[in-house]
């Protein structure tokens, strides 16, 4: 199966204890992309400027991401500027400029509309309900969002929950969501809104499934040379995904994997700046860490 | 093989959200007793004032608990208040009263020295080294200890810490004993004072065991009914520790096993107030829920 995901292009400057980069390749369906390719194909639909460094995709295109949903405008790319302290679990947004983002109206080139999954990265939720209305019946809809939807659009992101069936979330965000201070009562007032499946991360302490009343908890891997954490989690996005399209079929045993490899992907994300982790990657560096993954779960 | 435990039997005042008790059955030897007797034998070093009521203890005894290292004395009974508010992973101590437990100098009965396995619980490192000098070569020692001896009485603390074989702490303590933000940096720095395992307490978010470089990462079981936490770390030890002296064979297989009976007595521990859930469960409802706990970490 293949996946078509909508979502930021963008040109990050980001300072960690580790080092600094200036718009360096980033963006929510960049990060995605790069995790995803690895195990299907991509369509993207996203929105540049005419400052955009396109070369800096190419390693993507020779995965076989489709970048026809790719749009230039004249103007400024998107550009974040974001600062992470020694407890990296927290990061200071310098600043958001969304440019050419500001107007962004999305159009699916014709032979994207039958993308049988679709992931709707963190964006407006009216932005996310006008790729959905383009689609010809996907299979799966896997949406994530934060805080400021939740809070500044709450209804345009009630509407497209409706259509969700994996909702990826962040615990706190998921508290806000559904008002409840207990993350697994919570998850039964967001599976009324729609998605059956909540898939909720707790950054170092891993993530947790709730799929109707069954619980599955992953740990986070130990990343050692953690540099810069921008993208993780589009790039767990990406590995869950992407595995999934890969596996073709929505079962326990496939979303529990799904989740292993999206938290694999994200693990390689933090060694290194911007993509540069993602772009070195392959199958087999993914497969060795996977399997030395489940071993930290495993119980005989 | 059969466990001494050296620990405190309190008489507790606890409010929770969900109610309230006053002077009821606590302290770190019983809960850790009434866990580790679900596995084996086990010998416990402590002390009573004589206003204690001994038939709480009865059902400890028809477990096969032996209480003859139980010395009374004159005087109160050691005392603890405590309160929790709605978020139970934080709690407000409102009194210690220490009482006979003040001069507390524990001796042991001949017929307990050569007990294999023994537990050192958090209490004053002093009084663990006194233990630990009456016991003929114990095949595993097993430690807890707590912020207020790391930052009180560290001399003592290293020197118990040089016949530990298993440390069990929580996050911001291993942080605070290794002086290291991050708990992997960390462990090494505590694995050269002694103990060669950890296992590092992460309250909600489960626990990891580090035994060289190799890492374990186990979830907490969500507990529905979470009516009062004190005592669920002493009960996760009695659990850990219970096990792994019923299997008789320290290997990875073993700890992590016990690691998962230590976070399902825990669990059991929290639905009701002092010891009263721990008295009602039996081995039945103990494997059952070991084995739901199991299906949540599954990845096939």
């Amino acid at each position: 199966m293949s996946v078509l995901v909508v979502g930021s292009v963008a040109l990050d400057s980001v300072e960690t204890p580790y080092g600094k980069i200036d718009d360096a390749l980033g963006g929510s369906a960049t990060f995605f992309s790069a995790a995803a390719s690895q195990f299907t194909d991509v369509n993207v639909v996203a929105v540049v400027g005419d400052d955009f460094p396109h070369e800096q995709l190419d390693f993507l295109k020779n995965r076989k991401v489709n970048f026809d949903g790719l749009i230039k405008k004249p103007g400024k790319t998107f550009r974040w500027g974001g600062k992470y302290h020694l407890d990296m679990n927290h990061r200071e947004t310098l600043f958001t400029h969304l440019n050419v983002f500001e107007d962004f109206d999305p159009e699916l080139p014709d032979h994207y509309k039958e993308t049988p999954y679709l992931f709707l990265a963190n964006i407006q939720p009216e932005l996310q309900l006008k790729v959905l209305q383009q689609m010809k019946r996907p299979q799966l809809v896997i949406l994530d969002t934060m805080n400021f939807w939740i809070e500044g659009t709450p209804d345009a992101l009630r509407k497209v929950l409706k259509h969700v069936n994996i909702l990826i979330i962040n615990d706190s965000e998921a508290k806000e969501l559904s008002g409840e201070t207990n993350i697994f009562t919570g998850a039964k007032k967001i599976q009324e809104m729609g998605p059956k499946i909540l898939v909720i991360k707790k950054g170092e302490h891993g993530a947790v499934m709730i799929d109707n009343g069954e619980y599955f908890f992953a740990p986070a891997y130990p990343v050692k040379d953690l540099k810069d954490p921008t993208g993780a989690g589009d790039t767990f996005a990406g590995g869950f995904v992407g595995y999934l399209a890969k596996s073709a079929y929505v079962c326990q045993k496939n979303l529990r994997r799904a989740i292993i490899y999206g938290s694999t992907l994200a693990s390689f994300c933090c060694e290194k700046f911007s993509l540069n982790r993602l772009e070195e990657i392959n199958k087999d560096d993914i497969e060795k860490r996977y399997l030395e993954f489940l071993e930290m779960m495993k119980v005989e």
